[in-house]
């Protein structure tokens, strides 16, 4: 047991600032984490202020227009209150409310975008890190995502470089010597629960160092998709209303042609 | 920016040993969690061993029966390479792959069950861990759960005592001033997230201590249902295929009564 040494620490980084287009961010953050970030940490960013950096603001009153723009799948809709929640798949695979259009902590009559390329985004960060620790970081870009069946939000990766995402244990076997058939714990989404739990919502540090967990940090390492399920394999991959009501429509023409036959 | 001392540490929590049914283990954890842990940490205690103390271990020829004894509701099931997955609701209140039923970790031939009620567990666990650090902590119990969109899994709380696992913010403002209209971040599942990267699944530590969240321990929390969203308030309460099915059930029937109109 050791009292002395966490086996797991999150530093926040302050005094990032407010980050406007065209602001070069991998320095920005390099010349902020130097001096707390150690070759093997892992670097988290909120992916607002990426976002930010490259411009993806876009007036509030064409917020559905984005949202739209943004969308490759609507998954549900849902009305609550006059609040209608749309819940997409985006251009980056991710199923998000609002395709991840973001409303929150930009100016007043404006919403943000997901950064366009955040693998990229990640690699550039991580580059400027590395030149500045002198030694292998990873970094990941995260987001704030609700899920089902579960009540508030985590932060997920939306973005990676560096940072095996994915520990995936199917065929070892475990302490009892038991096959792992399905076993892969999705780290990235972990190490990005850990960052918001100091980074939060409301005091608006965007960036955190993640250290004691270099054995995830590894050049070959895929980018966000590694978290990305495809549709195709996923048992929720539309919305209940919206399944039955395909259902429901299918069913009843087959239903009217049995009356032909 | 604090290089020196992290904002949140997790440290594991060795020699736990195995567990069998009728340990005390509330005594156990706070024996070996003593001089680890402070008032004001949160301690992370894996099911399993609160399932095995309770004796909650089944034989493996009777785990189908244990799954449908653990189920009120049938999400989703899907066959896939011979292997059939059920997404079941259960007991708890948790939507989870047979049910939380798990047959890792465990002796050939037996699979084990969820703890009866993890609300209690965790509160004695915390008051055997009060009386030993002299202080306030709170006790979260965890077991891995895949999601839907994302692949692998993550660890999320089944029962807490002393945490308040939503830090619900809907009502106040963000740093620009901005109401927060669905912000709500899940810190209890982010801090089991956080103690499974140091637990992790191969290792088969069960205990974490958790620093640097004071301002989420709390005694008047609830436990583990603040973060259970119920089907009814769910957009995703019933897989797609199932839902589909179901309306084309229905759509075919009107179908056919539309032949007699």
């Amino acid at each position: 047991m050791t009292g002395a040494h966490p086996d797991l620490s999150v530093f926040t980084v302050d005094g990032i600032g407010e980050i406007v287009p065209g602001d070069d961010l991998p320095l920005i953050i390099a010349e902020r984490v130097n001096g707390v970030a150690r070759p093997g940490d892992i670097i988290a960013v909120t992916s607002k202020i990426v976002s930010k950096a490259e411009g993806r603001l876009v007036h509030a009153n064409d917020r559905d227009d984005a949202i739209r723009s943004e969308t490759v799948r609507v998954v549900a809709t849902r009305e609550h209150r006059g609040r209608v929640t749309r819940i997409v798949e985006n251009k980056l695979g991710l199923v998000m409310a609002a395709a991840g259009v973001d409303a929150s902590n930009t100016a007043d009559g404006t919403v943000l975008l997901l950064p366009l390329h955040p693998d990229e985004s990640a690699a550039s960060i991580r580059m400027a890190m590395e030149a500045t620790v002198g030694g292998m970081v990873g970094v990941i870009i995260t987001d704030t995502a609700g899920r089902p069946w579960r009540e508030g939000q985590t932060d997920i990766v939306i973005g990676a470089s560096g940072v095996r995402l994915l520990d995936d244990l199917r065929g070892q076997r475990d302490a009892a010597g038991k096959l792992l058939e399905v076993t892969a714990p999705a780290v990235g989404d972990e190490i990005a629960a850990a960052a918001d739990l100091v980074k939060g919502k409301s005091s608006g540090v965007p960036v955190a160092v993640v250290r004691g967990l270099a054995r995830f940090v590894d050049a070959e390492a895929h980018g966000g998709r590694e978290l990305v399920r495809g549709a195709s394999d996923d048992m929720f991959s539309l919305g209940t209303a919206e399944a039955r009501q395909q259902g429901w429509d299918e069913g009843y023409r087959a239903g009217l042609a049995a009356r032909d036959s």
